[in-house]
């Protein structure tokens, strides 16, 4: 991992032009503006793997319940009644806009009501991969099952032409939600179109004790004999993996996303993160929807990913600073299939990287920038971000979103939720 | 966990006057000086229950390493140079001020030259208690650790008579650093001064078992012979306890600081929390050192205590977030023997509150304020604080230190430790 002290970048259109000594990039390029950011540590925007941006509008409800009463007496109902193109469409702003304060440029959604997730990303500036839910039950976007082959090519075909900053994506909710048939047709449908299929993936041990009883393998066994797995499937937690298991996945190139703070609040379980590492299966780091979790900063994600791993094995050494800090970024970006055009800061690639502000007491002193970048910074640190060259966050403010409209909007969805909701009592 | 809604606080010089809803507040108060702080939250401030204030010189220095090495090869040797009664107070002041931003009132530390750190604590208005170090080697501050007696007796009768803020402390390192004589004059002098005696407790499994095997018994009972047990005993750490070791702990009204970030990071395990809470002992949350965390902020730590109990028990019930947040308030508060006067906000209690801005995308919506504000809230969000009725950050300044200036000085400090420093290549 490079750090280049007195560094700059130049940048022509939405692209790195040039990434060095500040002084070298002075000599080489003269900039239409240029912008003295001393004091500041520059790198790649962060990418998040998984999410499920709308989910915003639930931001910590039903907190330290069980998982199951949490799913069922939870957020199950609250989606059944709240989610629709307008609950989406501001759910997903709010959490772009978190998402770019926190310096993530990238993310990568699942949900229903896609095309409201795209409008949201499509106005705040930031880069996705934007997965049309599937599941093999009615869902608020469609509540006629049989009919998901047309909603999801219905959505593929009204995607919104930019591609280069926004992707479509399928994605299956898990093998025990989506049958074998639907599974196939998913990932065939992915593989016409060179698009990136998701799924979630033996999340808690329960799920795939049950799955392996009914197919007779283990999950990812059960995925291969489908053809579901190549280097264009994107497989959400993995927590409950065996050696042979991590070995397919490595073979088949699958990407996996590891959500840690997720995983831990609703006590899914450790994902062997540097056994996977060790086998040669790429790794990104995702918050998870913000339900479960309860914010969307993957600064938080790689610091608890790290100290995680430390004390589950009793080993300091066993997941240092910089491994964590390349899932949040050029792993991130290579899970998603785009590793060429982001994830790192190196010419050609797309102008996508965040400035944070190094001059404050929590940040001094600084021995070792990977260190403080995963072990103290926090998204409130980021002071500026570029998505595609474009300055779309300036001293921390938003600049093509109205936060407060979109804090009210969501606010007054909250406000329907609690009214209608009969949540159970805790705390 | 009472939460008013729209409520406010009436303040009498140093102390709180009233607690309630605005109206009410304002039928029976009026105050010389008025503050609107709609669209925050109120809460106690934060009770630090453990720290080395003067080691953020150190944050972050050999961050990944084995816990021995890191110990051996980094902090011992640059504590033996760099330690003065000048860093000890620049380091503290640095810290004090990023606590004081974080929204923590109160700490509680342990370190050499501690006079030092009551000077960093006097000017910046935090409350804290003060503990001298003591160990059989040389330290720092005593090459000839004959002398100790001499040197905690000095300390205590040098100490700002504003014993009010600040509460002067003795500190043992360990039962492994300080033989049994030194523990029980040391304890004993604590008990005629009727100040806190604070010890390092069963951190690492392989410092028990050590001990277990030279004492022939566990830590817990070889301090219970030794007589140092009782509720003015503050034991940091205790990781590695027996259901004996918790029932006596619990019998002599011992407190606990439970160090969750430090814990993770050294890899020295998981402290049993719900057990202890279960078995009667008093537990408040403490950051540790910057060093091996790296930063100072109790809204991570209870994020990650919560977080990391829930996935180790495999239920996301075990630790609840009204459990935690007391940990960081009340119990925290308790365990330093001060919790008649700070720890909550109830009429005749010290004025020690906090303001967090709960407008802001990451906070909303807002379901339940304590789920938000373990699980999202960051140090950040925090605009205001007030100690003992004073307000010493104003909309995220610290009123009466240079920042700069502090972050200057230390930045000085890290310098020198750089340059004098060998210290192991690592990521």
């Amino acid at each position: 991992m490079l750090c280049i002290p007195s560094g700059a970048v130049a940048i022509d259109g939405d692209t790195l032009a040039a990434v060095g000594p500040t002084t070298e990039i002075q000599a080489n390029f003269r900039g239409r503006r240029e912008m003295d950011l001393r004091g500041h540590l520059l790198m790649p925007g962060l990418v998040n793997a998984h999410t499920h941006a709308a989910m915003s509008c639930f931001r910590g409800l039903g907190s330290d319940l069980p998982l199951m009463q949490w799913l069922h007496e939870v957020i199950f109902p609250v989606e059944a009644t709240h989610i629709n193109p307008e609950t989406v469409y501001w759910g997903s702003l709010l959490s772009a806009v978190e998402m770019l304060k926190n310096g993530i440029t990238t993310f990568c959604d699942g949900y229903f009501y896609e095309e409201s997730v795209a409008r949201a990303a499509m106005e705040s500036g930031i880069r996705a991969v934007l997965g049309q839910g599937i599941v093999d039950f009615p869902s608020p976007d469609l509540p006629d099952p049989g009919r998901a082959r047309e909603r999801a090519e219905a959505f593929l075909a009204a995607f919104p032409g930019d591609t280069d900053r926004l992707r479509p994506s399928l994605f299956c909710h898990a093998p025990y939600t989506c049958g074998a048939g639907t599974l196939q047709w998913v990932k065939s449908l992915c593989r016409e179109r060179n698009i990136l299929f998701q799924i979630h993936l033996s999340e808690t041990a329960g799920e795939v004790l049950e799955l392996t009883e009914k197919k007779g393998m283990r999950p990812v066994f059960y995925l291969d004999t489908l053809g579901i797995l190549d280097d264009l499937t994107l497989c959400a937690h993995a927590v409950w993996l065996t050696p042979a298991e991590m070995e397919l996945l490595a073979l088949r190139r699958v990407g996996i996303s590891h959500n840690v703070e997720s995983n831990m609040k609703l006590a899914s379980g450790v994902a062997q993160v540097p056994q996977l590492l060790t086998s040669g299966v790429a790794v990104g780091l995702g918050t998870d929807g913000c339900a479960s979790n309860n914010d969307l900063d993957l600064f938080s994600e790689m610091d608890k990913a790290s100290k995680l791993q430390k004390v589950f094995a009793k080993d300091p050494t066993v997941f240092p600073a910089w491994k964590v800090l390349r899932l949040a970024t050029c792993e991130g970006a290579s899970v998603l299939g785009w590793e060429r055009k982001i994830g790192s800061l190196e010419p050609e690639k797309k102008a996508d990287f965040i400035a944070i502000d190094l001059n404050q007491p929590h940040l001094t002193p600084l021995y070792n920038p990977v260190s403080q970048l995963v072990y103290t910074v926090r998204g409130s640190d980021v002071r500026h971000v570029w998505v595609g060259g474009r300055h779309v966050v300036s001293d921390g403010r938003v600049k093509d979103v109205n936060e407060a409209q979109v804090m009210k909007e969501v606010g007054r969805i909250a406000f329907r939720v609690k009214k209608e909701t009969c949540l159970p009592i805790h705390g």
